[in-house]
């Protein structure tokens, strides 16, 4: 109570100062303008919790598209059955890995947008979140190119390096890892939103 | 001559100001925390310059050291001289565009840098500056990110695909591209540093 008294009366203090002066209808004009400026920060939180929804589907679908990925020719010779799953490749793995990462750090940090948008004011919450999104832009990025690398090498091949396309054999195999590479782009595009936002939202004025 | 005189007079006030807050000094004592503020941000501007100078050197490290990549080994047969170059494979070329398109930017980000050095409390040229290094992280870390997913294959191949290693005779090409994988992590890492520092810097107070 008490101290909620004391911002209003910081607050009318610092506009007067600032803008014109109106000693009579200074409280009432500055509450409504900080609540505007509040209003316009709140809605940038209200759309970053949006977001980071979306990047959870994203990643999540990512995550699981590839992880299920495991498609078994119908022959096999004497002593080799054709097989083709995400743990044949290091790049698939950490692709894996960092998606589910990305999931996980989502999740974890819905409280923290959430207090952006009880507190709009609130800088603190903003900034942990910019740094660990850079972080998870980076991460999903790199698992995303990492496979999407092997991706084109799966489709094309490579005749300088004698590496052969499989995916005529694996045809399952390779429409799966496809659509999770995408997924994964979307998921890091929507990060670098979230950065911006972040930025955004923590300007001054 | 009397902007050196207005320094020292600032200064003084400063840390009478910041220690025992005297009253009487008040308007002077904000004019020198506002000043001491200033001072806190050109720090992070400047660091801000000299981590572009450094990601400039591991980009360009990273460009010229990838694009110059052309190893021709001293056998060939009949029809076919084996030769390894960074063309080759699409993952190669596109880490080569992403790292100059980095050198770039960072060299016509110089002097929006210099902006924020020169008027710490401007906002504008932090956050064009931060949307654009968020862009650049993801560019370099997915050039990066997919160079290295070839680079690995390259000195391991992989057994299910029936890819096999090429580091045994391209020995001299596979040293290149490492490094300059290498070069081009330490750029995305340094892009990842800048985005943190100008939200720090974009914060309120």
């Amino acid at each position: 109570m008490q101290s909620g008294d004391a911002t209003t009366i910081n607050v009318g203090d610092r506009s007067s100062g600032d803008h014109k002066g109106k000693a009579a209808a200074a409280p009432v004009a500055i509450k409504a303008s900080k609540h505007a400026k509040g209003g316009w920060k709140r809605g940038v939180a209200i759309f970053d919790f949006i977001l980071r929804l979306f990047a959870i589907g994203a990643a999540l679908a990512a995550t699981t598209t590839m992880g299920t990925t495991d498609q078994t020719l119908p022959f096999f010779t004497q002593f080799f059955q054709f097989q083709a799953s995400y743990d044949d490749l290091p790049a698939f793995t950490f692709f894996v890995i960092a998606n589910a990462i990305a999931s996980g750090y989502l999740v974890l940090s819905l409280p923290f947008s959430i207090v952006s948008i009880v507190r709009p004011h609130a800088t603190g919450a903003r900034l942990l979140l910019l740094i660990f999104d850079t972080v998870m832009v980076s991460l999903t990025t790199a698992g995303a190119a990492a496979a999407a690398a092997i991706v084109y090498l799966a489709h094309n091949g490579n005749s300088g390096a004698n590496w052969i396309a499989i995916c005529q054999q694996f045809d399952d195999f390779c429409q799966q890892i496809s659509g999770a590479v995408v997924a994964s782009f979307i998921a890091a595009v929507i990060f670098m939103l979230l950065v911006v936002m972040s930025g955004l939202a923590l300007r001054r004025h």
